[in-house]
């Protein structure tokens, strides 16, 4: 085939694989055109333009060993051919590579690129474990579901890893389920296996230090959100049907709300915890994730306690709190209120209404939130991180740092204003639901700085967080395409009304 | 971007999109120029050829449901457009497609596709579970080595699942670790996962009817060989380092030489078999396979009982064993033989001596081997399997049939038969090394038929079988450029001598 090749293309061929084994950016930009259309493309998206594709390919660190096993060229006219690459990584497996090359008055040019490398055997930024089965389930409601555990609960014959290696090489192995795996397993849903989290999920954003950032299927090249981050994507990628993750201060619904899935965070206390590696006790939920509402109302039916439905009709729309959103979040969770729950059908149907209503909420409220979850935080971890903070990555290692400093007195303080905080969240809710975003703003791009983010995060979450309330996150998409949430919070104990205001009652 | 797309291009491009939804073959391949240098590429290979990818898709099935995210449209001239599309494949995820369009006289159609989906959680061909690790090791020689166990080795926490489902859906939770994995484990070589093997070991194939044959990396297309088939997999892809099988009638040897990796078969008896489900006890062996010689013999050193060095010298070729090879396998080992056991520096260097020598074999020594195998197999597994035998694919199913079939009287006879040859094998090959090829071919191709493939391999790999000698696999290359094996068989016990001869001797 080779022997098509134009004068002068296969040199360029093989100069761009020399320079892409040297890591040399400055031959690989100039044997890509410079021009605001060229294409590349792998498994993480597409990228537009010379300007995107070189900053690329100078934060990645070089491109991983390989050798070229087949080269097929195709001469489309006198200055265009399309070269097919088949390459033989130094790691195993097969990979392809097409590139649209064009003459150009500085010779040839890749003016679109599509990279394929073989898959890993697991991807591990979004798996500890994977297996087909990793535990085998019973029988019961939810045969042939599958799902994916956060690596915070307990899983027989597996460690609990919490996101962090040094504990995930000690901890012991478990010899039996947390009450919500082994509740699921008797339900009849697999476990596939054990997902990454942020360490011992204190994080909003699934940016693991130490296993990467579990991709974002729904918004390429931007964060999963965290810390239920490993769950969230193998659900998105397909890769399980119900991620299980937990829900202290927003680490089921922000995952949720950035890549377009439905969460759940129950009542304070209505799903066991047993098994379960605690971060903040008073705040620490056990939720759950679907990409399907009704397979979210189905896991409510086996993981909280059955109730007799009393439906929730009136609905309360917060200005003070749909502000905190940026416009096209507010934008999407505004249609949806015009929408209804269930979309087009209105709110009506339900015989419920909508009322605008103004709170004015306590500024006070995230820092008591973020003082009693770091003293409980510190209280379930500091034990063992006292001589191991180094063993955290930057962002989890300075909440746990400020943590370790919070005195007696202001953590008796935050916890009694935690209390107050409470009740004055559950009057002000009744027997209500409140729409809010779920997530002030889309999934922000990776490598943004996520400080302010994640107090902007904490203003919303910690309604529902300090309530000890029940919330949904229903998926929206922002007019720009991108994944956004909108969160329904109801009254305590009324899991299963919240879940069949959004996804109709259950039958079963 | 699709303001630039040609007259009727788009068209085109969303009439093969509806075409491949409804698996409309016809419309498929007429949007695909009949030509015989059309390309069609995937993470399977490259396709070349309409026929051939005409072929391809009448026997996938249909494709994946999917939507497409993004569309980019890069026109090339008056007659050619490159389209890359962002795909949403129904279960999760995001895939690429990139296409070269040409309008030829009867419309556009696509001349070259580079056809890449979103990876699976796993590759269940190759794996049962995997993990980062699955199972954690200790520190030894063998630190940062992972192993792919055959699902045919207890492992902690999980069931052996024998590549049967009926099997594994029902077999106890082990509470240990099969001598051979603890050994590893002890070693410093973590366990990456459970590799699939042919069903309770009974094949050469890897073509598990239930979970697919796993692909072979060096030679996409063809089978991976078994019956040690994942573990062969996950080290040619390089998930793992170190692939751990058994060696009954070549499973290790097999798969090793379609893959182009060292394999080795130790003397019968000399590694544990205990935690290890048996296929024919007295041809049993436990063996491994590596992408490297140096980590053959390193593993040699862990599994294997210490013996004082005593180089292997005197190399033996049988005209008789070699005829069994086609002649590309059979050109192969003659290079070999012609190069020496680490090419290029003969054999001399150890002081040795390659003769030819004529072997009178006994036309019934496979058939010898393949009666006390089956009625071996039967006493293992025909407890269960007697009234479970449709759960078995049509070849695995076929072959314990046949071995119900073998009466006591038979029996004996094949286990008189086997002794006696296993006498006569040991004298002929002495304190020799046999050299001769792995498999008769190359690795066939998926769908071939393979009964006659068996029964031939069967005569080569017989020899050390019967033997219960030691025999090692290294990975050859065809003129074609596809892998194959030659095989050394040396002097029981000698195991790790002809691990020297072929690595060099050890430098710890």
């Amino acid at each position: 085939m080779s022997d098509d090749a134009p004068e002068g293309l296969l040199e360029a061929f093989w100069a761009y694989e020399t320079a892409l084994m040297s890591d040399d950016l400055e031959t690989l930009d100039a044997l890509f055109a410079d021009r605001p259309d060229t294409l590349r493309g792998d498994a993480a998206g597409v990228l537009v333009g010379h300007e995107t594709i070189s900053r690329f390919r100078g934060s990645r660190g070089g491109a991983p060993r390989r050798t070229i096993a087949e080269v097929h060229v195709r001469v489309v006219d006198a200055t265009h051919a399309l070269v097919v690459a088949v390459t033989a990584p130094e790691r195993g497996g097969r990979g392809q590579q097409t590139q649209l090359w064009e003459r150009t008055e500085v010779g040839w040019q890749v003016t679109a690129a599509h990279v394929a490398v073989p898959a890993p055997a697991v991807d591990t930024r979004v798996w500890r474990a994977v297996g087909d089965p990793l535990v085998r389930p019973g029988t019961g409601p939810l045969s042939g579901e599958s799902v994916a555990v956060k690596d915070l609960f307990a899983v027989a014959g597996q460690p609990v890893g919490a996101g962090n290696p040094t504990w995930a090489a000690n901890a012991p192995v478990e010899s039996s389920h947390a009450w919500a795996v082994q509740t699921l397993l008797g339900a009849g849903a697999s476990v596939r296996g054990i997902a990454r989290t942020d360490e011992f999920a204190y994080s909003l954003a699934g940016t693991n230090a130490h296993f990467g950032t579990p991709p974002n299927a729904q918004a390429p090249g931007r964060i999963s959100g965290g810390s239920s981050s490993g769950s969230a994507s193998a659900v998105a990628l397909g890769h399980a049907t119900i991620g299980l993750g937990t829900d202290t201060g927003g680490s089921i619904r922000v995952p949720a709300a950035y890549q377009g899935l439905y969460g759940m965070r129950p009542t304070h206390g209505s799903v066991p915890t047993a098994g379960l590696m605690p971060l903040a006790p008073s705040f620490d939920t056990v939720g759950w994730m679907t990409r399907d509402a009704g397979l979210l109302r189905r896991v409510g039916s086996v993981l909280l306690p059955a109730a007799a439905p009393r439906p929730l009709r009136d609905v309360v729309v917060v200005p003070e709190l749909l502000a905190l959103a940026s416009p096209d979040v507010r934008a999407a969770v505004e249609g949806f209120l015009g929408a209804g729950p269930r979309g087009g059908t209105g709110w009506g149907g339900d015989g419920g209404t909508v009322v605008e209503e103004s709170w004015d909420l306590p500024e006070t409220w995230p820092e008591v939130f973020r003082v009693h979850q770091a003293a409980q935080a510190w209280q379930s971890h500091g034990w063992w991180l006292r001589t191991r903070l180094d063993s955290l990555g930057a962002d989890v290692r300075s909440r746990f740092e400020a943590a370790a400093e919070i005195d007696h007195d202001t953590a008796v303080q935050a916890a009694d204003d935690a209390a107050r905080a409470r009740d004055a969240v559950r009057r002000l809710v009744g027997d209500r639901v409140v729409v809010l975003p779920s997530a002030p703003t889309v999934a922000p791009e990776l490598g943004a700085d996520l400080g302010e983010v994640r107090a902007a995060t904490l203003r919303l979450t910690c309604v529902a967080g300090l309530g000890g309330l029940p919330a949904v996150s229903v998926p929206l998409t922002t007019s720009d395409g991108l994944p956004c949430g909108v969160c329904l919070v109801g009254p305590p104990r009324r899991d299963l009304d919240l879940l069949d205001l959004v996804t109709g009652p259950l039958h079963a």
